[in-house]
């Protein structure tokens, strides 16, 4: 690989510590080696996972001779690598550099470029990965909690929740809920809190003040700052009173969302938890519809696998996609309608051959007075 | 490309706005060309920067007509898109999925991966990009100011900081700053708050208890929410009392932080830079040394460029490179002795024809009572 530990969870998978440049790194058998720049290379002798940890200027020079030039690159380097350690050509993830990929093979080293993952073990989690993904929605619940705390104690003017004297807004919201994540030893992550039509837009992150009687959806999935690993659970709340059809709406949701959970288990196609979601939505009237202006009803996934990405696989979607025992998902029905607003229930839950594990905790009442 | 913007700034370069999962674009000529799922749809409509913002659902269904096959992924979507567009090939950047190239080529298309970014305007600011990096070194600054605080009002016991009674950790100190870097709206990236020798590390973001009279490293580069810029700065700390060689240590770096922001201005080549940041260690008795264990003295770049990417074009190290006017850089020189402890001071500058023009603002005051 050549990437970060940031934007390759791959990266981070194999090297077990974060660094912030992109750097090579080759697994040859059980051996995995890391080239480092001096200024990554003690840490990476001390912290990282490599069996044998090099340095990028000693290599460097290595390559200069071997190639008779001074202008050296990565391709150079890991060409010279290739050499020393005996490797004919390299398998990488579907993400490595195709700039990259198109010199190594100028260089004569075959380049071949799987789908996804280069460890596809990485979508069965191990105890202690299990342990790590439980943390990360701790996590997300204390962010969860937060936003429920400053709901109760806003008031409200005029159709407007106050706080302190001064307008509610999301980004208010957002930021204590991001205040929590970091107490709690996470990185949050583009958290969403989205009220009214704001929320229509699953990914909309929210922006001005919260109206009073209106549907929050609060989406919280912060990166545990010691392992890397995610959390991911969205509640949505209501602060005042709720209609009939918001009310409706609500439990909805929650009844697709528990009736998903149950199906999950080990063999069971994602896409016939999915479908059965849509049928459920379906068949209590909240059809699923799309113009030239988007989409209203439900327009997502129903689920995702978590882990050192916030999205990876398994998918749980219109696609074929059999569960593995110990997968980690997350199963997070919406319904999206502008005039009424938007309801998301999302909890993680990891793939046991009797049934859902859940990894995620925090109850589901929504109306806060 | 197909990238999320938070994995690839040319990603979010020219869509404008934030995008968790990767998504195809087309630069024709002076058209955007976007291709987004329901979830993305209507946000992409409203928020982006794209002329043409095309449905990803629609173009597999033509995807599929036009391969007569159901399993239809990026490539068929790409392929159908250029028949329809009239695109013959496309050039992409150097981190464009190597997989993905390699199905396009096969299906015709050629793949022409640039070296580095896919738009070298990106190393030249705007007005409007210099703002954002000002905001970004703001929130930097906010971060730091939070630090200098909590360390103002820890009190010493025993060699050891506390504070409200325990120990101040590096773990807490962090939160201190990030928490007001969130407050000042950014998002904090993996922020550096190290002190004795784990600070020689100068990627090591400190864990444990802090010390009294020992250097304390402080590196704060959060990224603005709202626009994807960053802040990036650093100062070095101490709580109680220096010793000659501390306070030594800290005016070399001080001298040579100042001499090197002297020499930024249009053309002046960044190598130039940074072996005169070497030369005055030198000569002021400050080595730097290799040995298996790793390096001590100055063994990182003198700055590098900072914007939609912490660490972007160009750069001020052992590379030929010359500034370009208006190009955002940092100037980060530092020392780092075990037993001694690690100095580093760093601020962002903009280059311009007649000298530097700092986007940074915080004193240089390091001892804390």
């Amino acid at each position: 690989m050549y990437a970060d530990t940031r934007s390759s969870a791959d990266q981070l998978y194999l090297a077990k510590f974060g660094v912030p440049d992109a750097f090579i790194s080759i697994k040859k058998g059980a051996k995995r080696i890391g080239v480092f720049s001096q200024l990554e290379f003690s840490r990476a002798l001390k912290d990282s996972a490599f069996d044998d940890v090099l340095s990028l200027e000693d290599w460097t020079v290595r390559a200069r001779k071997a190639f008779r030039k001074s202008d050296i690159g990565p391709p150079e380097v890991i060409a010279t690598l290739a050499k020393a350690y005996r490797i004919g050509g390299f398998k990488v993830p579907a993400d490595f550099p195709a700039w990259l990929a198109f010199q190594l093979i100028e260089l004569g080293l075959p380049i071949d470029a799987v789908r996804g993952s280069i460890f596809p073990v990485r979508e069965t989690k191990t105890e202690a990965e299990l342990g790590f993904l439980r943390e990360g929605n701790r996590c997300s619940a204390a962010g969860i909690r937060a936003a429920e705390e400053t709901l109760r104690v806003a008031s409200i003017r005029k159709g407007y929740l106050y706080l302190d004297g001064k307008r509610l807004t999301s980004e208010r919201l957002r930021e204590a809920i991001e205040i929590a994540c970091l107490a709690a030893g996470s990185i949050p992550m583009d958290t969403i809190a989205a009220g009214g039509d704001q929320a229509c837009d699953p990914h909309c992150a929210g922006s001005g003040p919260l109206r009073a009687n209106e549907l929050i959806i609060v989406d919280v999935f912060p990166r545990v700052a010691k392992t890397g690993y995610h959390g991911d659970m969205t509640r949505t709340f209501l602060k005042g009173r709720p209609s009939d059809a918001q009310s409706a709406l609500v439990a909805a949701v929650r009844g697709a969302h528990k009736q998903a959970i149950a199906q999950v288990r080990t063999g069971v196609n994602g896409k016939t938890i999915h479908t059965s979601v849509q049928k459920y939505f379906e068949a209590r009237n909240y059809p699923t519809t799309r113009d030239e202006k988007g989409a209203r009803g439900f327009f997502h996934g129903t689920g995702h696998g978590l882990g050192l990405e916030v999205h990876e696989a398994p998918r749980i979607s219109t696609v074929n996609c059999r569960l593995k025992r110990n997968a980690v998902v997350t199963i997070e029905p919406g319904l999206y309608y502008p005039g009424l607003g938007g309801c998301r229930v999302e909890d993680v839950v990891a793939v046991q051959d009797d049934g859902p594990k859940k990894l995620s905790a925090y109850h589901y009442r929504w109306v806060i007075d």
